[in-house]
């Protein structure tokens, strides 16, 4: 007997059909005799259709009053799973983000949980119920209902599996689990037995879509071990969890492609103290998040200047562009160049930290693909190149080829 | 500067368009300075869709996760309207029912009112806002959401008000207010000032739609004086109140018509002590509600018989019949005959109480028009008379035209 903590997102739970599919899922956990908690997001659509009607009234609607409207939806998904549970028999009952004893920072929209008393949802469990419990949703310490905005299910899900203890935490959504690559580019792409944390983290950022970089973080936190896997089959999925010895063996984990990344230049900026800090200080008051940075060399020595690249999401190029021809005197650049064909290729391994020349035979297999580097970032346990968008996809499968597929037979 | 509590129905609120019109008269009385709490339903429809959702997972699902789902069409409300005030520049914040104190005891779907603790509401008013409450629910003092049953929107700006003890409760609707008698039957119908609260009780149990019976059972038992108006118009509505010597002057209040009944006839019953409690048992486990009953004088004297004649719902024809014809030889009545071609006539009002000769009157007025009375049903300030549907209208007209049109110029 095992105490689960399990996630259905809003594609799972997109309409009754899906929901008693849930439903029968659960009860096979409840029949083999473990105690199981469901968290819910709403049903898919409905989300969008509050906001829409929130939209009609006035374009900024107050985020309190946001937080109360959008709350509805997951409500909604956890009564109807429960009921679901009902036809079968389970014993059953849901509860709302706040009666779950969801506290959570007044900050609407986008709270943080402070703490979870679950004293309830264990006498329920205990009772020999499901608990349902809404996800992306809790309350203020006086009482106001919150969302924990993007991803705040799967935040509820770990955090109620770290507040109760559980013995497991599955986040079903609709992938089967985390890929060693996007297996549109690379067909030989295979699903991971298990991920640390920190390459989950960093895949994250790189724009795979399997999760929110806050829950993983919050699990690393709180050492919640947590599986990603499918609601559509019953394969084992990829378990997300602390750096053991063994993973160390494995130099990449995970090979991603960030296609949605444009580069900006800021050709011949004068090389002297405080101008990068005055560059990047604007972009930040205009809310452009920039994500590699690179400084050449210095030209010249009476007025040495240099060449500032960075990359910032192909969305805000426009913004970052108005920002710049509103300082280029204060700033003192020659010209803007910018680059939206250009893609970042990224490997992440926790292996990396102790092995030598990764690095080098990364670059090596580009330089055999006649890929050209433009830029180059790297962190402990990663190595992102910025490269043309145009040999992108051929770079994604030389790279996997020789790190996952030849390394790791 | 009044404290008021305004309603407003499923139809006030049925879309975006109605939601700024009602923010918009709300607005009228924050800017004259009163303070106002506002009580709105589910938007027409929604509480069907979501009704349908349930029916589509089970055919009978558990009470206490109906509330939980029903409870969302109020919650979305209460949120859309605080939107539509702030649009406005109209500071306006929403509570559900459980946040504005209104705590309930444990009959889920159908929940009564204990007790509301309005300290939360009284600090957001005087903080200058106005408050958005969540009609038609509350939660059980150990948590869980609870919906008040048919009317209980109503109900729970009744309740507020007497809480708070406001200055004016306003049920905003769809009709002008509480008429002498259906307009559509009797053009001459005229909405009246003032009503007793038991004249309103009487009418609202005959099948007048403006109110439920328990609402207004709650306004009397409480003091709570309030209107019935349009959100279309600006009409000033009726007021419901406490009886006063003036109301006495008037013998009939309003006439009112119910083309929804039957009537059941039990020929040749043996009349001995326990039979109709036997009957009246028989249709109680059956829930079916009975309206009047008439019992004949006996005939014979060896084995004296009699008839039992009583009137139900349209409806409930059926399965009344099916009773009877279960329990045909323990009864011993000799046989069932039925009339679905019926409707009863009332006139109500507490003049009854001191005038003399009104009932005479009445049945002067229908044997001039040449309509039989079929049976009589009297209480202290109403009269009733069952008789054929065919010249039902022509009656009310007469009625109306001699106790209202006449007896009131």
């Amino acid at each position: 007997m095992a105490l689960i903590v399990q996630k259905y997102g809003g594609s799972s739970v997109g309409d009754v059909e899906r929901i008693k599919n849930v439903a029968r899922r659960v009860k096979q956990y409840h029949d083999a005799g473990d105690q199981v908690i469901v968290v819910v997001s709403a049903m898919r659509g409905v989300t969008d259709n509050l906001i829409r009607l929130a939209g009609e009234i006035m374009p900024i609607p107050s985020d309190r009053e946001m937080d109360m409207l959008l709350a509805t939806g997951e409500q909604t998904t956890i009564a109807l799973t429960a009921m679901a549970l009902h036809s079968l028999d389970v014993p059953a009952i849901s509860l709302t983000g706040a009666q779950a004893g969801i506290v959570t920072d007044g900050v609407h929209t986008k709270a943080k949980i402070q703490n979870i008393t679950p004293q309830q949802v264990h006498q329920l469990l205990d009772a020999g119920n499901v608990v349902i419990v809404a996800g992306f949703q809790g309350q203020t310490s006086d009482g106001h209902i919150t969302t924990l905005g993007r991803g705040g299910s799967d935040l509820t899900a770990i955090a109620l599996a770290s507040a109760v203890k559980a013995d497991l935490c599955q986040i079903f959504t609709d992938v089967d689990g985390v890929y060693t690559t996007d297996p549109r580019i690379c067909p030989k792409a295979r699903k991971l037995t298990e991920i640390a944390y920190d390459e989950m983290l960093e895949l994250a950022s790189l724009g795979a879509k399997v999760m929110q970089s806050r829950s993983v973080e919050f699990a690393k936190k709180f050492g919640v071990v947590f599986e990603v896997r499918s609601s559509l089959n019953d394969n084992p999925g990829t378990l997300i969890k602390e750096e053991t010895t063994a993973m160390e063996g494995v130099v990449v984990r995970g090979v991603s492609l960030d296609k949605n990344q444009a580069k900006v230049t800021l050709v011949a900026v004068p090389d002297k103290p405080g101008v990068a800090a005055k560059i990047f200080k604007h972009l930040a008051d205009a809310t452009v998040n920039i994500d590699m940075i690179v400084q050449n060399v210095s030209h010249g020595t009476a007025a040495p200047s240099t060449d500032l690249s960075f990359t910032v999401e192909k969305a805000d190029l426009l913004k970052a562009q108005r920002v710049f021809e509103g300082v280029r005197v204060e700033i003192g650049y020659r010209e803007i160049s910018t680059d939206e064909n250009i893609a970042k290729l990224s490997i992440v391994g926790v292996g990396m930290r102790s092995h030598a020349g990764v690095a080098a035979k990364m670059f090596e297999i580009l330089a055999a693909e006649d890929v050209n580097i433009g830029m180059i970032s790297t962190s402990e346990i990663k190595i992102s190149v910025v490269i043309s968008l145009d040999g992108a996809e051929r770079a994604v499968q030389a790279v996997h080829k020789a790190f996952i597929e030849e390394a790791q037979p």
